[in-house]
């Protein structure tokens, strides 16, 4: 999956291209505040594609919307040279802001499973699409800098772990060109002005599983008449937790989170089912094969033990896969950005265990892919709890209700970050 | 709280009372199924207060509706003797209908948690409603066969345990006569044809409690940087199940029960808090003081096991006392009934753990009660599971999405058992 | 079951029969404390049969040693009229005393599963021994009151539940005349100088389970290879608990106790294997049956949870049913008792949930039983705790390491209530 | 810790030391099963030392027993030259052998938790104590080829912790010149004839705690009289799973067995108390702190959730660093492997969550530590399992019952390894 080893042309001149940025800044703030303000759920993304067609129609971009459902492209032909297309995601969750922004969401929906939400850039989804979107607008604007080509991919439903798919498979590469190398960040609670990249397996593989345990309802004073779901959802989670405990090595890696539990509607009426969410990250097949046998080893023992009257339904939904950096390229992209930003702002986190279906989009056209952090927190505050060692406690994580990014630095960073990554992959001009 | 020695008048004849009724089993049929396909929640009962109001009325009572609410009480004045008041509830709950009956019901809601559920006449009130109104017009009928006052109070609000109070609050007392004893009758999965009744302690006290675990919500893929609310709130309904195993005497009696419980929207995202709803059930205070207690203990606990960055909100909800059958009156109902239906179908279920708001009717008049089991289910059906030993499995318990009694010969019975023991408590007109 | 109607004769004088009681006090508080101090284990009761088998000896019965392995029996013939079988149990518990007394237990054993453990006299059968030995001597000393025959039997391993059908197996009732009545007392957390009766069921059946579950050990540090039985203990022991919260009436009455749990050895090897024992108290087969079913249910699931690599072990111990005092024969002996000690120190104390080999004797005989409960607590003590509700944690129960009766008034009391209720069936001398 | 640059000379001819190698197999194959045979836990080795001193004597060292308890050190001067510190650790486990060897140990024991258990060299400390004796042997028998001084420790109660300290602080290097390096190797699930090593932190670090939680004991019939000590165990077991599960970010690794769990003597007695032995592995402070922190916050809190009379008694035991492998060298040491075995023979087995104690000579000494997995599975059984997938279940891991390394290969390239790591060390003498 390593490109061959080519002879470089010169770079073009990451500081031609980025000047006008100052002065789109404030311009940026306003979209991303925009965006925040309007989160939409996976596939449900109109008003942010439309946003974000508008844009690329404006700054010159051939612009293909639709793709994948609500996903849109940008393609901006400049000249002989390689093909480097970047990708952000549009889509957003339902969480119930808490972060008290003047710009926080007040968005509501009823999920699904019939659960009654807000909806939330709890993830930063909103920051990706604004730092592409200005990355989009100096490139254009730069144009006379470079030479080569760009497309600029904005998915869908990230969060479900299929948008990427949706795009490949509704014909996104018969409508660009097929690009030499797949680009694209992440905001992440590290210090904002940082950035974070690491060679090889980044991102965990993830899987989702839908779990219906059935037993027989009843009223709540009458329990010896049911099969009470709740207790038998009850013990299902807490014996779930035994999988990371006893079952993966240390020298291994895995994460059984049940996100959603839901059962019944009142006090005294004992439901005929109870309903988990659950969600694995992995790294390798050896143990993804053995968490997910054992989800459904304990998930039937537990009907089992509990006298159910039907098995459990246990139905297998997204599947990401690991996300991998190709190793060399990941070195030429640090070099790029530590040129830019000073070796110290370009850290190595490590994998992570967050998923992303970026992947897609680079193994369906069987190039590269580079994928980075980008720190989105206060540095302040950032490194006064990691000294104080409350980092975990005091730093929200993506998919917190207080999860918020500071604009400033972040944006600038994300987009300075995608031009001289971009830019470290295009041409010169001839006689540049 | 028992009644004076009384010296007996004549009793009146049941007989001319109850000659209508084959001719009027239709059309009470029809109403049944007209109530059955159209539940109302609690406090939302509109429709059907409407209907019996209105058939009250055609009947010759004095109407009074809008008490606590949606209550409506009638009033038939027929001379000199005692005052009896005979009391039906009328609201449904939030049960998803599955009994496949030709009139069930397909009403929908969002409870106050944001739970979408069907609504459903899953504790037999449309069977209540029912039987009272086809006893209130066959009194009314035959009234030349007896003298006294009947009051009829249709109620709101039992599943709440509130709408009782409500209506006692709202007036009752100043609108209706104060009557000399309390009679009613709840469905219950025993055979049809058959009558329960119980003297002293007969019903459970019922407590209800609403309890947020409050974790801290993020990623799914990072449990590290959270307060996970889900494995928390699994562990309390586990631990939970260890005050009545463990706490509660073999010869004491409680049923603890996690009827609702409710965390998250998706897979991969840790949320804030979790929701349980928890009713309690017991026969004496020092039991009822024991488990409330090991409750907040528990909880507390749980909390403070898991990290928790805050205290769990225990908030507590209705509260029902024991339903206490006057041993005497309870005595005398018996007599009457098992002259009617002989010995035999009148059984001693002995004390149930359900629960009953009715007492704070005849508690608010400082007068005695009678309450009673009338069955509900298909005898063969029931006989048999009986004979098998399965009728816990089988025969679908109060509040189960499956719970159907059938209205032959359950609506006759519930009928003329009202009837009866009201004649039992008034007089024969003079010369009669 | 119940014994024929009779003619009564003169019942004889108890307070000629009672007049050395007094005096033979001291000696009584002697041997019991030298009881309490030697506690033996079920079958090992030699040194406590010993001395049993002498003072019966020196009192002029005719005994039986050896009977059911260690059991004595003896018989005082004394003329025409009823046999009455008394009947005291001698086995201690391995438990480690903690009660301070001057005379505590410094005994020492290891259990058949390996545990070490002190030997101690936890359910007061010293007590029993003691008081019966007084009544024996009593009795004999005044034979001269009465006429008929007297049988003492002196039991094994009641704890085990099996001594009394070790003796009717070795041979009891061809060494002994077969009684017209079986009569015992069982000393209980009550105010000493109380006695307790309770007619029809009064002692729960119990059964017990030796529970293997079988994982695959390891290193501690790697419970990746293995399958670690320690946690599949855990999670039955939890699970076990759901039996009686959700599986049991409120109305119905069970205990499921695991009083043993054991496995591993060390920290850093997770064992092969892990041993739980399990008892059950019930008062009727349909519960029984449920709870019995539940519990194999549930050690299978829970194994098939864990992916054991073989089916774990039950293996069923003794099993007693539950004792049923006959209802007339009850009140006769509640009459004779409420004479002597006044009405209000013969209470009703309910079905208890404890488990007493006793019936055996008398179902073997085919003749009615009537056992009742000995108080053996400082009434100053007990009643403060009952007044303020903290009976249950400062007054030891049996089997607590702390259960401490007072040998002032019990010892007297139990010495008393034999006599009377013996002398109740037995037959004034003629003449007398 | 890294030692300077060196000017190496000539490295000495390991095929001379070990020409005598062959010949010596079968004798040391019987000291093998012989200490196999014959197991004694930590500080109790003193058959072992008895037999290591008489060899070292025989084979030329100057001999120092009785070191920290039971440890032996020899020494070997043999001229000018580096001096290289070889370990051997010495003390068996509580674990009853399940090997069905010929020469299985059949030796009991009583733990000082009153548990009786076999006695069992389950972690393979009889090849560690022949192979050293093997390398003593034939390189005091081949000292002509090479110059330098040799320190040889056969070290008591590694299992503990405890035992290098001890021989450290009872002044092991006032007694034995202090080393230049600390060589050692530990026999592991891996196939016999292989060799792994790992720089850097190569075993995790471990602590011990003994967790006493305090119920109050009583009747297994009267659970609501006490508060149960079995099933606050068994939540606490399954609440630890939650730190790993929860707690511990997937990026990082831990480690937490309850090795150990005990409560109770029989069925239906509620004990007093429950006694857990937990393990705990990390591989950093930060980790380790909140893992210790955590169980310090669950065990408490589940006291406090069943109203736990006293709070838990927890009592920090063992506390062994993690083991860092110098990484210099190491390089260093896989070299002279590589050269010797081929280098596909010598694999990185990662980070093992085993700990060790050996680094505490070499820390004590100032001197870099080189230590080693020996592998000691048949390679036909271990290759087609890790072909199967299977290693888990059919390799039994270190502290397993059926532990069972294979003598061939496994001691001659135990022997083999130390004596070349040994050699790559020393100096050839001159002239040679």
């Amino acid at each position: 999956m390593t490109t061959p080893p080519v002879v470089r042309g010169t770079v073009p001149d990451a500081d031609v291209v980025l000047a006008p940025l100052p002065d789109l800044l404030p311009g940026l703030r306003e979209t991303y505040e925009d965006l925040h303000r309007h989160p939409e759920l996976s596939y449900q993304e109109t008003r942010t594609a439309a946003l974000v067609a508008e844009r690329l129609a404006a700054a010159g971009y051939v612009v293909h919307s639709g793709v994948g459902g609500t996903g849109v492209a940008g393609v901006l032909g400049n000249g002989v040279g390689p093909c480097v297309l970047l990708r952000a995601d549009m889509d957003a969750l339902p969480v119930t802001e808490d972060t008290g922004l003047p710009y926080a969401s007040t968005v509501r929906t009823t999920t699904a499973d019939g659960i009654e939400s807000g909806v939330m850039h709890a993830c930063g989804h909103d920051v990706h699409v604004t730092a592409l979107l200005g990355a989009a607008d100096v490139l254009a604007r730069g144009r006379s800098a470079w030479s080569g080509t760009l497309v600029v991919v904005f998915q869908p439903a990230e969060e479900l772990g299929t948008g990427a798919q949706a795009m490949v498979d509704d014909g996104l590469y018969d409508l660009v060109p097929r690009p030499d190398i797949v680009l694209g960040q992440h905001v992440a609670p590290v210090a904002a002005g940082l950035l974070g990249l690491h060679a090889g397996p980044a991102f965990a593989g993830a899987d989702v599983l839908d779990i219906r345990l059935v037993g027989r309802g009843g009223h709540g004073s009458r329990p010896e008449a049911t099969v009470d779901p709740v207790v038998m959802a009850a013990s299902t989670v807490l014996k779930l937790q035994t999988i990371v405990s006893r079952e993966v090595a240390a020298g291994d890696a895995a994460v059984v989170t049940v996100g959603r539990l839901q059962a019944g509607t009142k006090d005294n009426i004992i439901p005929d089912e109870a309903s988990l969410g659950v969600n694995v990250r992995s790294f390798g097949e050896a143990v993804r094969s053995r968490v997910l046998g054992a989800i459904e080893r304990i998930v039937h023992a537990e009907a089992a033990a509990a006298g159910a009257p039907e098995p459990p339904r246990i139905t297998p939904g997204e599947s990401f896969p690991p996300l991998v950096n190709d190793p060399a390229e990941t070195e030429r992209t640090r070099a790029a950005l530590a040129a830019r930003f000073g070796a110290e702002r370009v850290i190595d986190p490590g994998a992570v265990s967050g998923s992303e279906d970026v992947s897609v989009l680079a193994t369906a056209a069987g190039v590269p892919l580079v994928y980075w952090l980008l720190g989105g927190w206060d540095p302040a505050a950032f490194f006064a709890a990691e000294q104080a060692g409350t980092t975990d406690r005091d730093i929200p994580s993506n998919h917190s209700p207080r999860f918020a990014p500071v604009p400033h630095p972040t944006l600038e960073t994300g987009v300075t970050a995608l031009v001289v990554a971009t830019l470290d992959r295009l041409e010169a001009p001839d006689g540049a």
